[in-house]
């Protein structure tokens, strides 16, 4: 497992346990309880996992609990118990006891453990067997099993399945297994390996590690935001942050480990689990109990939900150079082998709420960088103006780090400029002040500039988990929820990186600047152009707009994101021009898909454009509640509408729903439309009207079979739709052919068939609607992307 | 006149012109020109204004008008004449003529002027007289005239009116007035000046100076904006610029011209004209022609109009020292006399469109500095992430700037940080890139970091501006509708600061940082504890909240403010509690005056309100359309809708207004809100109602003769009010009486009144609607500030 690997490195930290009482006094009886750790003598239970469970029973024997320990592997009992036995006596004494006290706590706990064989079915058995004859023999009584499963992941559906067949506690007793990371690789394989699992075991049985939510820093994060929460609500939003930062970087590279690496990468190794539960402690919603584990879930699944989709155009990601050569090597491959992983990334994420909007936030972690660093930090905008003195403190960037340890500052810390507050200590005697100051920088000011907090005594991240598992802490791990939620983030990014070749560096200091990289909107990249030759399958000089003629009328042509960008900047002009005129632009829009580009760059790309002049219309309707997510109106107001400050009474949402009821033709729904129209538009004649086209010709909601009523002055009327759901209200060709501008928006390899027979009919057809679209007195002007052109 | 002084201190600037060239050949008659200087021989005239006319001149001359020039003044014309060919012969030589040329160009000049008293209304009639006789001899065609008023404000409308009576040149031809600031001291000072002239000259014929235009880096903003638009437009917004600053910087104080000064502060001498000037051309929408007077002036109008409000809570106001004893000496007052003027202020001001909201932008200028120094400059957010190499050009800040002279770099100049992009310079030949980079720091990074462009000949503002009159560009000038609009931005301000005692300061280095001063959500105050004693009539530790009862309900009293966000930290508490139970929050809120505030507050200060949850009904409604200004909805949307993030589908105005007329008992208005409260809110029992009370204790729009229909169920009716307009919609005391919770705001002195009678009235009176508010199940609270408690 990965996690061992970078575990290992860590100095070995003692577990001890806070506020400890050396209680000696015998309590009433409160059950015994077994604990199973099956991969008990591998390298993880050695070097943390036992020293945890000591420090368990240290912390806990006299206090009311029995224990039993076992240690489990695939390994016969003899040899087993030698390996168990070589691990525990090696345990260290946590510090609060004394070294007489220790050896006597020792010596029974070594009494109290044993290996057992843990295999088939039947050792899970003649397990479950032993400990019930033992408890029964004693004459106590089971308070319950729990079983560490220190083993790879693919072996815990097998294990779990046996627990539950052959070993579990008496009811009324509870069960509980604890599981590590990797939980699958994608959304589908960690729903598929939940699935197994909750076959054979609850959700409330599961305690999933994340070994981050152990350490002393980030199980702080939410006390540090609650102690301080008068001085951070006022500045914790989108108005004060300017930036968040989420960084964990590594000089050490991934040579002997690629076996595991090579399948998962940066961004699940550290990404998907470590920096989005340090970003989600950061940014959810505080809950109003921090004890309150349902509510702490509950605002994780409510913070995750409100990311923006990632792809690759918001991440860069790296390589590096001797990475390859270790793939070939370790995993038997030739020469010419070359593998995609990244061992960088770098992560533009935004939230989507009120609170956060428009904040970047940075996720970024590399091996083979120059320095081993872990923190989060937000950086805040400055707020005074210096007129003079410009060295006073009050003048310096302000900051709030959670340090989790390494880089210059060596210990884990939160960090709050002075300048900003002086941060509460509220919490017991577990976090001190520290108030000397090594004369170091950390992250760009002096450490003296810095209020700071840190743990008294530091602690290893195991004995915190195992403490919270023995006492039921379900917030302190990963929900099945959660962590699909997670995953349902990451995954889209990760499957669009799967053909992205990764920057390849050098490694350390050589990799000067190549790695930085920067925004472009809600886009990131390199900041700075490749030097060493990278394979581009991109080619990014094709961003070319070609103009010409369609069906006898304008028609403008390049690639997607191109071709959207010069639909909207085409839509600004009419826009500016209209309002010149006029003081006010009537834009109607058309549902369905292809809009959904241009209404995202309407919405985050063009700050200038006039919204409180601009009205808003439908071109056409399904009839479903605005409020349905089938919806036109919907998803218009969800893509554009949510996110641009326009008055209120310049939407027009088409009136498919009146009376509580759908498109019935005695509510007069088109009439009333009509009315509005005739009410606001001048002439009836929009500025602009934005169509699509449907594989089969429709436009608008006018379809081959559509029969107009005879009235060829109507503007809006019912129709029928081929496909669910039927019912529709659309502009009639009336209302369209009257307008300004038509544009017709066209983009995708599967439109190139119906682009190519329309460029063979002459004049109108039945046969495809769109072709009666004809402004008497306005421009026609086609947009259809590269794919939908040459196909 | 304030400028002068100001501008004494600058170099003397030979005047040069563009594009001069040196042509002999006589044109075809253009006709003749009468330059009147009226304040021929004062300071301003002999420093600029008789060089700027030398100038133009040497650059007219031979091009087909010939000219005229008359010093005018106050003093006989034998005294007059000395003085002002004693001005003349010191004019300096253009350099771009030969010594030789010079000496004739300046002969010829000398020839052509002459001094004229201009005292009564016989000497202009004698002027006008003399014009036309010399015009006449010579067998000329007057062009025009244009009169510069070099004289003290208060003359302006007097010698406008005998120009208007007497001096008018032919009709056909141009009459052109040049007159400088102050126009006035405020919006209603300014408005009467401006009518007084505008009886006398139209608009077209006044050229309102303010000399920044005439600057070359402020005549070039436009023109950079323009050459860089491609580059500029995707950053020139809220997404990617952090901060604007406007700063005039000066060293000097203000000993001499307390006369002048002390009626004005510096808020009038700088910041309502010149660094509002800049702050127009640096952010105003980009003229599509940048020779479109029209336009710009458009742009200008529409930029000022949407600036939000400004006042005292916005500034920042200091005095430097020596200031008071100074007053006392040259205005000759006792020692116990202390005047306000401010000489120093900082003002937050902020945009209120979707391209800058915001953005903070920093306007501040003051006397006894420590350094003298000009510029404005935009601060773009980092959009870097560094990784590694974190002194790599690109991770260092980003900015414009627009450095208008003096402090390090001496000249003036335009900035762009070398890591945003290298600008245009596609201007004719009077701008040059500078290279060579002195060692000095500009504004946070060393003078090599940007790219510098810079008049390749400095030129004198008045030299540019005469030419500027001579040419009619108007958009050089300030229009009567810009004069106003700025005014009408900063009266606010000055009013608020009439009793507001400035901060002291030394003076110089010793200032310290002391003016330093730091946002306070839109807000700002000195983020120094004041170590000088200054006279505080404010009583900030007084801002406590009390608890009580009122009419036997809850009561919360505070302080007005303190009020406003204890409410808005309620209604946040009981959203996020009717969100825990049932997923949404209804509430309903007045319209009136009494909630302003409050939404301002819950607008701009409670980001984490959760709007996506929350419905917004109305309690009661105007029978106006929604879109007008007397519209309760109106007010609602203006003030929290148009600020927020909430669901279109979330806000439920009251249909006021269907089938386009006004609450018509047949259109069924309040049944179809009705069922609409019925279809959305459970059990129709809003979470919240906020009421207002009225002098005469009506509330919501149920007054003391409002008769409710006998169906004890109906939740809305539509009543009719004593006043204007009388026809309402409202909520019933049923549906008020069925809510959670109801929450009554009384506010302002005003109310104290009748506070006090209905604290001693028990239960319901039928003479105060308001004790009919008697919720069933719910909870009644009073928010009650102190001046309508206390008086």
């Amino acid at each position: 497992m990965l996690r061992i690997r970078w575990e290992l490195l860590l100095m070995a930290i003692i577990c001890w346990h806070r506020g400890h009482t050396d209680n000696h006094e015998a309590k009433q009886s409160l059950g015994h309880v077994t604990v199973v750790v099956v991969g008990g003598t591998g390298d993880l239970a050695r070097k943390y996992l036992w020293q945890g469970f000591f420090q368990l029973y240290a912390d806990e024997v006299g206090k009311g609990h029995t224990f039993s320990f076992y240690g489990g592997g695939l390994s016969p009992n003899e040899n087993g118990t030698t390996l168990l036995f070589g691990i525990l006596k090696e345990l260290a004494c946590p510090p609060e006891l004394s070294a007489e006290r220790c050896a006597l706590v020792k010596d029974q706990f070594l009494h109290l453990s044993q290996y057992h064989q843990l295999k088939t079915s039947e050792d899970y058995e003649k397990l479950s067997q032993k400990i019930k004859e033992q408890v029964g023999q004693e004459g106590m009584v089971e308070a319950g099993r729990l079983f560490y499963l220190s083993v790879p992941a693919f072996a815990y559906a097998d294990i779990a399945e046996k627990i539950n067949n052959t070993c579990r506690p008496p009811p009324d007793t509870w069960l509980r297994v604890v599981l590590e990371k990797p939980f699958g690789h994608d959304f589908a394989s960690a729903q598929s390996l939940d699935k197994k699992l909750s076959g054979q075991l609850k959700e409330e049985e599961m305690y999933r590690i994340d070994h981050y939510l152990g350490k002393q820093v980030v199980s702080k994060i939410l006390p540090f935001r609650k102690e301080n929460k008068k001085l951070l609500d006022p500045i914790w939003n989108k108005h004060h942050i300017e930036r968040i930062e989420i960084v964990l970087k590594e000089t050490l590279d991934s040579k002997g480990r690629i076996q595991f690496y090579d399948q998962y990468g940066v961004i699940r190794d550290v990404l998907q689990n470590h920096l989005t539960e340090v970003m989600t402690l950061m940014l959810m919603n505080l809950p109003a109990n921090l004890s309150n584990s349902k509510e702490i879930l509950q605002n994780k699944l409510n913070f995750l939900a409100s990311l923006q989709h990632v792809d690759n155009s918001n991440a860069v990601i790296g390589q590096y150079q001797a990475y390859n050569g270790e793939v070939q090597e370790e995993l038997n491959k030739t020469k010419d082998y070359f593998s995609l992983t990244p061992t960088f990334a770098g992560v533009l994420i935004h939230v989507d709420n009120a609170q956060y909007e428009g904040i970047p936030i940075f996720m970024t972690s590399g091996k083979a960088l120059d320095e081993r660093v872990a923190y989060a930090r937000v950086i805040f905008k400055s707020d005074v103006f210096c007129v003079q003195d410009l060295n006073n403190v009050q003048c310096k960037s302000k900051q709030i780090i959670f340090y989790l340890g390494h880089g210059n500052l060596q210990y884990p810390a939160i960090l709050v400029s002075k300048n900003l507050f002086k941060p509460d200590l509220v919490s017991s005697g577990d976090w001190k002040e520290v108030t000397e100051y090594k004369d170091v920088d950390v992250l760009g000011l002096p450490l003296s500039d810095y209020y700071i907090q840190s743990p008294v005594v530091p602690r290893e991240a195991y004995c915190e988990l195992i403490s919270h598992v023995f006492f039921g802490r379900k917030d302190r791990f990963i929900s099945a929820e959660g962590l699909l939620a997670s995953w349902a983030f990451w995954t889209p990014l990760l499957e669009s990186l799967t053909q992205v070749f990764p920057r390849v560096y050098p490694g350390g200091v050589a990799n000067g600047n190549l790695l930085n990289f920067k925004l472009r909107g809600h886009q990131v990249a390199f900041s700075h152009e490749a030097v060493v030759n990278v394979i581009n399958p991109g080619a990014e000089d094709n961003f070319q707009v070609m103009q010409g003629k369609y069906r006898s009328s304008e028609m403008v042509s390049a690639w997607a994101q191109e071709l959207v960008d010069r639909l909207a900047s085409d839509l600004l002009l009419a826009a500016e021009e209209a309002i010149r005129e006029e003081g006010q632009f009537h834009l109607a829009l058309s549902g369905g898909s292809s809009p959904v580009a241009l209404l995202r760059a309407l919405a985050l790309n063009l700050y200038t454009f006039p919204w409180r002049n601009t009205h808003i219309w439908q071109v056409d309707e399904r009839c479903v509640p605005h409020t349905e997510s089938g919806s036109n109106f919907r998803s218009i107001h969800d893509l554009l509408l949510q996110h641009i400050r326009i008055p209120y009474f310049n939407i027009h949402p088409m009136p498919v729903h009146l009376t509580q009821r759908l498109c019935v033709e005695e509510d007069g729904g088109p009439t009333l439309y009509e009315k509005e129209i005739k009410k606001h538009v001048n002439a009836s004649s929009f500025h602009y009207i934005l169509l699509g086209v449907g594989h089969d010709g429709h436009t608008a909601s006018l379809f081959q079979d559509t029969k107009l009523e005879s009235d060829e002055e109507r503007l809006v009327t019912l129709t029928e739709s081929p496909i669910k759901p039927h019912q529709r209200m659309s502009l009639t060709f009336t209302a369209i052919n009257r307008a300004r501008r038509v544009g017709v928006l066209i983009m995708g390899k599967n439109k190139h068939e119906l682009v190519s027979q329309l460029s063979r009919i002459k004049g109108e057809s039945s046969k495809y609607p769109i072709t009666k679209v004809q402004p008497k007195s306005g421009t026609l002007i086609w947009y259809i992307d590269y794919d939908a052109l040459l196909g």
